[in-house]
């Protein structure tokens, strides 16, 4: 197993000025050719710190990857401290002054001093050209181990990257195959997922490895396959979910990068249905979670942010006894709802949501997390009432989840009820 | 100078699945107290890395944060680990038991062996409550430094931090004084903001520092202050401040955690104003901009999600001719739906927006980007086009911030028009 790790230099990653977004780029890049990322690294501008992670990697990795430090002001040391780290010095490389020289002339800009010294490498370097700015990246073989000495800039590292870097990988290192596979569950938590799948979780070969990636309302199951060959560890993954499925089906919406809204803005497209919502207490982000992704204008037709009682009443039809006598928080009110914007925009299913989010308007009898929400369709209307427990955003966005979910199973003929 | 050390424990950002937004904000948080990163690690679930960090941390740090590996499942290794590094053994901490069981109890879920085993903790540590979830935090004083253990989830460690572990950096360790005031910009890109200000950033005193962090369509400068005293710091930073307002008045919307859908809420109810909105291209997203925040319904009674043309010209009255001539983005369409719910729902104000989000759906008249947003007030309607370049979600944002901050512009008579 070749072993890799990923060194970002600079204060302004350090002190959190910068997301730092290279170090995960790079580790998914590794993670594809089968090079395991074994530490990841942030140091600031300062001599000793360099030194030191150097000394450190050098012990663990196979392949180091150092981003950041490279640029033309003096707060970037990372050349000298390179050169000094291998025991040669400084010097003009030929290829790397043409290429910045150019870099300058044609942009009609003036070649100063301190740009010229990009070109200066450590002698035992291989020169790794920058197509996208002046700082070239470097190539070591010392001590045992390759270096990789690239620009923080994030468009530039790609770009050297996958033009130069990983080719040369792929040739210097005898690489092994990892495999990873994502299946996304929603309605379970970890811990009920993990007491469902245990004995499954059990008996898996020791060369595949399971990890469980919560969020909020979504875990995914990530199966990691060791061996020699990608096809077949793929399908030695997808036997081993395959195997699991029986006990977790209801809960799988998809794989992979695959999204909920996504995913079910898909299955309605593949009926040739259409959607609208009716929203209270999610105040337009159940609707987001559709709009965020290209193609809704598919399925999604529209619908009413019913916020104030007037609205739920002018808009959806919802009546004023049921407003005095259940409240907007009902069932009765939720179930008008839903069927008013099914009406209204003629949609096939509609989706509706009433609740207190919170953190106030909540009552003995409807505390703060009681939300309401419907599923109108062609035959009917599904409520459900939820009872959360988190902020106010969490609850919005649990509520939303559900409400989708809630859409989802019934697509998919998977409602108990 | 206090020493922080970050470290964030799982494969899953090892190998770059999760993007590692933990150790940004915590270094963050620490500059604001004046504590100093000197280090930022990742390592996988694997107990000899995870052993082998620690035991380099507690060479160079005064302070060591670990978040990650507290989850319920068995892959996470953490606090068996903790607890052989300080030498003690895993007990059943009273109060962390409590919590998980009311935890469960309040959300009507039976208590599995898996989760009462998050009450397990090193019998060493210190019990910090986690309200947000099941795992609890750790605090040790060992080996002359000290270690906060925290789970991985972003909101549970934030709400760890703000609550319990600030304050205890605080009480434990001799800070500096450090005084950090934000002012929050839109409206203006980092550079033009910086071309604007630069005389005057030029002239501040050595002990002020000015910083900028930009996000999608707002600008921070923060002015962080180095002396003795807590209260000269803030005098000196206001009135710093208070040079360069008039520069920047127009695009400042608050300060410190202010945010713009919140403020202009609050200007609205401190005129007893009330808002609608009627959403196409933004699909919910900007009505959720205002509703996520407490205290909405004071002034937000609610809007049309009119996606669909037919939903335009039902709900909104959009008419068939200006569909038909105009198209849905265009200046008559945007005119007609921003004063359409404003009609329908009787508000004082109303927000609209229709354009071309992306991926797909632009043409050569109307590539991907144009975007209508408007605003009707009592008096008339002020529109704008925007030409947007980013991403479907990025420019369904900037156009949701844009049309907020039309909104304050005009509570606050600061349009040109």
């Amino acid at each position: 197993m070749v072993r890799a790790e990923i060194i970002t230099i600079g204060d302004e990653i350090l002190y959190g000025q910068i997301l730092d977004t290279n170090t995960q780029w790079i580790s998914l890049e590794l993670d594809k050719l089968g090079i395991k990322t074994v530490r990841k690294s942030s140091v600031g501008d300062q001599k000793d710190e360099i030194v030191q992670i150097l000394q450190e990697a050098q012990k663990r990795a196979d392949v180091v990857f150092i981003t950041g430090g490279l640029g033309p002001t003096k707060d970037d040391l990372t050349k000298k401290i390179l050169a000094d780290f291998f025991d040669c010095t400084l010097a003009y490389h030929a290829q790397a002054l043409q290429d910045v020289t150019e870099f300058f002339a044609k942009r009609g800009r003036e070649l100063s001093d301190i740009n010229r010294d990009q070109a200066l490498l450590p002698a035992k370097c291989t020169f790794i050209p920058n197509k996208q700015g002046t700082a070239p990246a470097m190539w070591f073989d010392e001590l045992e181990t390759i270096w990789v000495s690239m620009p923080g800039v994030p468009f530039e590292m790609k770009s050297i990257m996958e033009t130069e870097v990983l080719p040369r990988l792929v040739n210097h290192f005898k690489l092994p195959v990892i495999v990873h596979q994502v299946v996304k569950t929603v309605g379970i938590g970890e811990s009920y997922l993990s007491d469902l799948i245990q004995d499954w979780e059990l008996q898996l070969p020791a060369h595949l490895k399971l990890a469980y990636l919560p969020s909020l309302g979504i875990v995914k199951l990530r199966l990691t396959g060791f061996g020699d060959s990608a096809e077949n560890l793929h399908q030695q993954i997808s036997e081993a979910f395959a195997q699991v499925m029986p006990l977790i089906k209801s809960y799988v919406f998809g794989y992979e990068k695959d999204e909920l809204a996504d995913v079910v803005g898909k299955l309605l497209v593949s009926k040739h249905a259409t959607l609208s919502v009716a929203e209270s207490c999610t105040g337009g982000y159940l609707a987001s979670q559709f709009t965020q992704h290209a193609g809704c204008s598919d399925y999604f037709l529209g619908g009413v942010l019913a916020y104030a009682n007037d609205v739920k009443m002018s808009q959806l039809g919802v009546s004023a006894q049921i407003l005095s006598n259940d409240g907007a928080v009902s069932e009765a009110c939720i179930r008008a709802m839903a069927t008013g914007v099914r009406d209204l925009t003629g949609s096939v299913y509609s989706l509706a949501t009433s609740g207190i989010a919170g953190p106030a308007g909540g009552t003995p009898e409807k505390p703060v997390g009681t939300i309401w929400i419907a599923l109108a369709h062609p035959t009917g209307v599904i409520t459900r009432k939820l009872t959360l427990g988190g902020t106010r955003v969490q609850n919005i966005h649990l509520t939303s989840l559900t409400a989708i979910n809630l859409l989802r199973r019934f697509l998919l003929n998977d409602l108990a009820e």
